[in-house]
Parts: structure tokens; sequence; C-alpha cells
């Protein structure tokens, strides 16, 4: 399936000279929404997959799909102060200044076999916080799925370079 | 299956008083977040379907594996300027003040049948407004879907006074 024409682009926004990549368009139509979450879930068919570890917010649409389709749990990469229970977190590196993600410190157990999901792939800042993250929680980051590539950024290859398996099922040249 | 055991209760956050109830550690546990999913589902086997509404955050991991399983969109209904494109507003009721959700003008049709999901129902305010600005936006709000209700608060029971088909999971007694 073709999904880049269920993926609507709004120009200069957030501001002049970004071309956003907004996925509700295709997340709100059936087949679309069914065959990307079944497209993400295709490389782990037959593999240990422990956990889903989906990132805030359009991640946990995306993860809570992709771990109930493979049966395994789901752990929430969430913005700072935003979990209930005691975190471990890690910085990242925004355009101007830095941010938090958080896990609970009980999220993930030594060993569990844990695949990242968010909507999109740009830098990899926030997808390497969270393999940081649950690393250092004791699992074992075995690959990370997002719907969106812009490769020109980077990202993707940076983690493939890691070893890791990266599922990507759009790319955004130029962006 | 009893869920209540897999749901952390965290005392006094967050403030004295309030016994907070911690859906991540049912999320994480595999056997359970895959029947707590398959549950809320249930009652809408053979119904017709047409978009899952999600509320922001915890309703977005719940919505997207009951739409996946549905084969029916997902539509994120967002707290206030998180939304890319033009949105309909909604105001509801805090304990001291009001707040806004948000979704995509065109985030239904004309007559989509949806349900509502989200993690918990307590007074209800949330999904009150999620339902109006659905129904603003043209849709049949068919049912709502939640793992945790309060019942002392009554929101389950007034959003059935209006007809509508609820599915709760788990009850707290108390709260």
């Amino acid at each position: 399936m073709d999904f880049k024409p269920y993926i609507r682009t709004i120009p200069d926004h957030p501001k002049k000279g970004i071309q956003f990549r907004d996925v509700t368009t295709l997340f709100g139509h059936p087949r679309a929404f069914r065959a990307a979450v079944d497209a993400l879930v295709q490389p782990y068919a037959g593999v240990q997959v422990d956990k889903i570890a989906g990132i805030e917010a359009r991640g946990f649409i995306l993860g809570g799909a992709v771990a109930h389709q493979l049966s395994t749990g789901f752990v929430p990469v969430r913005k700072k102060g935003k979990l209930p229970w005691k975190v471990l977190a890690e910085e990242y590196d925004l355009e101007y200044g830095t941010d938090k993600i958080e896990i609970h410190v009980d999220a993930v157990k030594a060993g569990d076999h844990v695949v990242v999901v968010d909507d999109l792939i740009a830098t990899g800042g926030t997808a390497f916080a969270a393999i940081k993250l649950l690393e250092r929680a004791g699992a074992k980051v075995i690959g990370c799925c997002f719907l969106v590539d812009l490769p020109d950024l980077g990202g993707a290859d940076k983690i493939r370079a890691l070893g890791m398996e990266v599922t990507t099922l759009v790319a955004f040249e130029g962006d």
C-alpha cells in the first residue's frame, strides 16, 4: 500500500519553511490505519518481543495497536512530569534548548526485548533518548518502527548503525 | 479476567487524599493488555463502527488498539493547541477552572458511527466534551469504552442516560 496519499502536508507549520506531515488523516482512514499497523508488525512475526515502547503522543496510537497485535505489553515513554510513579529520565536536544522524556523505573524487566514505536523519525533525538532510557532500565531494544521517515535528517540511518532493525513506511525527501 | 490486580494504586497522588489508579502496570502486562482491549472490542462485534475517538493521552493507547482490532479509523481527541489543522473545540470543567479539547474539523464524516475510548471515567467531564465535539462534527456517538470506572462519581451512568452503550472493565468504589 502506498501510504503517502493518506498523509496531509501542512505548509509553513508550525513555522515558515516547515512542511508539517499530518498523520491524523492516515489514522482516520480505516484501511490505511489497519495496513500501516500490519506493516509495522510484519518484521516481528516469529520474533521474541516482550514490550512495545510508544513515544508520546502519536506513538501511543500506533504503539498501542502494535502491542495488541503482537500480544506484548505496552510501555508509555512520556514527556516529563506526566508519569505518576518513580521514573528514569533522559534529556534530548530540541532546536533551541533541551527537553526530557521519562519511563517508569519498573516499565521493563532486565532482558526484555523491546521495540520502540513513533509516528515519525527526523533527526532521531527523541528515539535515541527512548533507546537509552530503555537500555538503562535493563531492556534490549531490538528495533524501531516509524510510519514516516525524513531521510535527509538521517535519524533512521543512525539507529540502523547501532545494529537495530528500523522499519519505516513512507519517506518524505527534501524535508 | 479480573483486571484490578494489574492496576497500581498510588496513594495521595497527585495530592493528599486522592488514590491514583495507575493503568500503566496493566498496559505493561502482555496478557492483561491483550485481554482488556479484546473485552472493550467485544460489544461491537457485528456492529457498524466507523471511527474510534481516543482521548489524549492514555486513551490513545487503548483506542489505537481498539481501532486496529475493529478495522476502523482512529480520531485523536487532543488537548488544546496540539492539532496542526483547523479544529473544533469544546470546553470542560476542571476542579478549578476549565480546559479545552479539540478535534480536526474533518476528523469525522456526517453520519459516522463513533465509539469514544479513554482509560478512566470519573465525573465524565472530558468524555461529555468529546461526545459533544464529535456530534457537532456530524458524527453519531454510539458508545464509550473505559478501562476503569469510578462509579461514585457517576460519569458512566450519566452517559448511559443518553442512551449510549458504556463498557467499563474495572470499578473502584469509594473514590
